[in-house]
Order: C-alpha cells, then structure tokens, then sequence
C-alpha cells in the first residue's frame, strides 16, 4: 500500500520560502504571481494491506516527524497497490 | 486562478532526503515503511484568468525555475477561484 502525504503550513503561518519563490517568479518577468505558498509531499512504500491500520500508522508518523503540528497541518491518501502499478 | 505545482524526483533519481525520512521513520519503530520520496508543492496565486494562458505561463515558470528538468518532473492542476474558495 501507498501513503501520499502532503504537508503545509497553516494558513496564517508565514511562508518565507514561499515569498522568496513568487519574488523570484516576478524578478524573471511573471508579474501574474500575486503570492506563493510551499509544502512537500511524502510518498510512502508500506508493507501493510488494511487500509485502517496504515491510515492509523500514517498519521501517527504525522505527528511524531513528518509535520510539525503547531505550524503544518497534512493530508493522507492511501493507494492500494493495485490501483496503482508502478 | 490558482496554479498547484507537484514537483518529484524523477524515476530511477537518487532520492537521499526521501531514504533519510524512510531510515528515520523505521528508527522509530514505524517498520513497515519499506521505502520513502520527497517531492514539493507550490501554490500560486494567478492574476490570470484565462486557463490556457496560465498554464502556458506556470509551465515557463516550472522550466525556468521551479523545477529541474534534468532531474525532476511536474504536473500542474489550474483551480478557478470560484471553485476553491478560501
């Protein structure tokens, strides 16, 4: 089973690498670029097959390194292998 | 308009980040975790309402400086205001 985790700031956290690429974006000319945000994304290989368990065990690695929780809040997908060949 | 950028290593690049997530999260006990990668998200706010127009531009923007086409791979999904409220 697959773990898609996304990871953000909270909205109201301040995003100094996110300013720096919508500066950057508007220093090459894309002056469309009114603001800017940057999370990460955490794609896991997990040898569990009950959807429950891994979701459980997903968030627990959440809050224990994957996101700080006083300033990121994150989303978990799970994917079935099966539905998603390599 | 808001563009969601997911910018991964490629296939087959060598993720050292993703491998030290993996090698952390089993240190901790998580050990069905057999493999990790890392990859980013940029949200950016568009003063642009034309789809075409601005994925044509958020493209430039990935080649120019948001990704490193070498070595990495993007998608972009375009969300009109309208259907994402904040």
């Amino acid at each position: 089973m697959k773990a898609i985790i996304r990871v953000d700031l909270k909205p109201g956290v301040l995003d100094p690498q996110g300013q720096a690429v919508a500066q950057a974006l508007r220093g090459l000319g894309f002056d469309e670029v009114a603001d800017a945000r940057q999370g990460k994304i955490i794609e896991l290989d997990l040898d569990e097959r009950d959807p429950s368990r891994a979701r459980e065990r997903v968030e627990a690695m959440c809050q224990r390194l994957l996101a700080n929780p006083v300033i990121e809040r994150f989303a978990i997908d799970l994917v079935a292998e099966t539905d998603a060949p390599a």
